[in-house]
């Protein structure tokens, strides 16, 4: 019999309706034939609640403390979840992380899974029970409770489908699937029926945000088709899956844009080995995250140095570059936090020409003018100006017809 | 070092500042000198919220599911309560039931403990940690997660007392101990500063309601020396502890009144071998609990039964005895739901003469009619008209001087 997981995230069992509305799909699944292994994930705010209430007792929680405050809330979850499907008259079981051995390292608040103990639920499977895991949480080697991060209940989904060899892990959302572009910036946007693990990787690091990146990840490296859907009609979702060949075929998958972006730039650093190096070291020591780096040789010895970072995170960095201004032997530091980054990601563009001359064209038709171009093999992102931003966004999904099903396309 | 078990209560633990001062009292007592292990209930009404969810999803939730659900409460409060000590700068760690191996049957919603693993607590202890568990949880040897009942946290504390040789187990609650009679009907009452196990354990079935008699029992087996007080202030309370000789010389230590009984009698049942046994065996399948049971013959061969249980339990109990009438013979059935029965319990009993003797008199003078008398080793109970109960109760502790301590008692 093939294993089914199905993840309901909080909005998806916030109340006792919705949670018997989950129930149900997840008996419906079972009636067709499938072993059914459901994650779930806190009640609505209840994890939001939880964090307040810590803060209210200490405003600096010790981690491990607050891994252990977290854990309850998907804890309730699946008790209540268990109990929807036996007043359905379907046996229904629930297990914590460590119960069923999802053994994590001991970073507390964002420890990483190392394994998973899969006869306790083959057990269960094969006694006709649906087995409901919660998600977010495992449990180091000295039993100690430990939690996954934000979004964690993805990871825990997806690792488990990984696990038990499951046909495919089902996301219940709040969204229908995956869109060419954000709805609410692009409205013409369109549902995506597939989309590679490359691609949406790309668009998730680029803030389209409907799926934490490392459930992504593992997805891919354990095969996991992973089926993100509405939890609130039937409707197909987005299929993530492995890139077969009828992607190539698409330029563009989806088009995103990130507003809280900030740039920094060195003019005429020392062109020696080593001094960038030098400059991303000690951004990393202060832990800013960067973006995007940009380096063009000016001329023999002199090279300009840009990087993009969080626009919250400009003033450290700023700091960082002034203290070794002198180190690089950089003659002018500028700053710019008045810009947006558009880009286009997609798969085809690795066999296709003209990606970059359509986006560029598209673009300057509208008068946008370009900062800085950045790619990876899979990615174009173009800097904009900040008041250009939405309209460089609605171009662009226009020239690759990001409104309309892959089949409509020119 | 000696080691001191602090058990705190719901409402103890209702919010961040009780949390805070809670975990004040135990920084205390470790700066005092002791290893300190805390066992902490859910916060305020948790417990009861919990329940309406899972009758809101199912209303008659699997017992399993439960005890997963339910036992969500107290991890919450034992981080809570671990990070308040954190903010106080004392190392703190807190455990969950199944984290200490606090093993139990598999009887859900009522598990019975089995052991207690004591070594991760004992490490803690010597690295200097305050340790804090999560009352009313257990673990069975699958690991499920099991509860003790409602006043589980009681028998947690008491049964981590005993496992850890602790030199008192305190129980902070809004009390400030154990009183003479229920304040709240002979506000003369006064507080005990001591009592045994077995006198509390009477007027705890007689529904003096201070602590759970399981845990009683258990502090009786062990020898933990149980220090029941106020969370609220830093008074001594009533020790619990095995019989000491000062104890003998005290006729009564408290009385009680329970008005939430009735009776039923059956009149001129066959007295033959088996018959008694026949009535409590068929009532027992019904589930009722009998309190007391009084027999008088009334002839050779016939005599008058009668017996008490929850007045909850007089539907069911009259349709049990109804139908059974012809099996013993019996004449007919009476029935009273307006009773109360007033009890005095000591130890002093034992070796004393004259108890009865007083507490009859102390009723005569009153002009309140005794319907029946019951009796153990070291309780005298009197069943009389629920309007006389309040009466009644007043003018035997009157009689026994349950208005002053117990020095200041001719």
């Amino acid at each position: 019999m093939a294993v089914l997981v199905q993840k309901f995230g909080g909005t998806s069992v916030a109340d006792a309706q919705k949670i018997r509305r989950a129930a149900g799909r997840a008996l419906n699944a079972a009636k067709q034939g499938f072993q059914v292994v459901v994650v779930a994930s806190a009640r609505g705010h209840q994890t939001d609640h939880l964090i307040a209430d810590a803060l209210e007792v200490n405003p600096n929680p010790p981690k491990r403390e607050m891994d252990m405050l977290l854990s309850t809330g998907e804890q309730q979850t699946v008790s209540l979840f268990a109990m929807a499907l036996e007043g359905m008259g379907q046996k229904a079981i629930s297990f914590t992380g460590a119960q069923i051995q999802m053994m994590t390292d001991n970073s507390y608040t964002k420890a990483r899974i190392q394994s998973i103990g899969v006869d306790r639920i083959f057990n269960k499977l094969n006694e006709g029970y649906i087995v409901i895991v919660a998600g977010f949480q495992g449990v180091d080697e000295q039993g100690n409770i430990t939690t996954l991060g934000r979004g964690g209940s993805d990871t825990s989904a997806v690792a488990l489908a990984a696990a038990l060899k499951a046909q495919m892990c089902e996301i219940f959302t709040d969204v229908d699937g995956v869109y060419t572009s954000d709805p609410r910036k692009y409205p013409k946007a369109v549902k995506m029926d597939q989309i590679s693990y490359d691609e949406i990787l790309e668009l998730a690091s680029l803030g389209a945000g409907v799926m934490h990146s490392r459930s992504i990840e593992f997805g891919k490296k354990y095969n996991v088709i992973i089926h993100v859907r509405s939890s609130m009609n039937d409707s197909k979702g987005t299929i993530i899956t492995h890139e077969v060949p009828q992607m190539e075929g698409i330029l563009v998958s989806g088009a995103t844009i990130q507003k809280d972006l900030a740039k920094i730039g060195l003019v005429d650093v020392d062109n020696k080995p080593g001094n960038a190096a030098k400059v991303f070291a000690q951004l990393a020591e202060a832990k800013i995250v960067v973006n995007d780096i940009i380096q063009t040789e000016v001329s023999a010895d002199k090279a300009n140095l840009s990087f993009t970072c969080a626009k919250s995170d400009l003033g450290d960095a700023k700091k960082v570059i002034e203290k070794m201004q002198s180190q690089v032997n950089c003659k002018a530091i500028f700053v710019r936090d008045d810009i947006a980054e558009v880009s286009v990601v997609g798969v085809g563009m690795r066999s296709h020409y003209g990606v970059a001359t359509k986006l560029f064209k598209a673009l300057a038709d509208a008068k946008v003018n370009i900062d800085s171009i950045t790619t990876s093999e899979i990615r174009i992102s173009c800097i904009v100006d900040l008041k250009d931003g939405d309209k460089a966004l609605t171009v662009v999904c226009d020239a690759f017809e990001l409104d309309k099903p892959v089949d409509q396309r020119k």
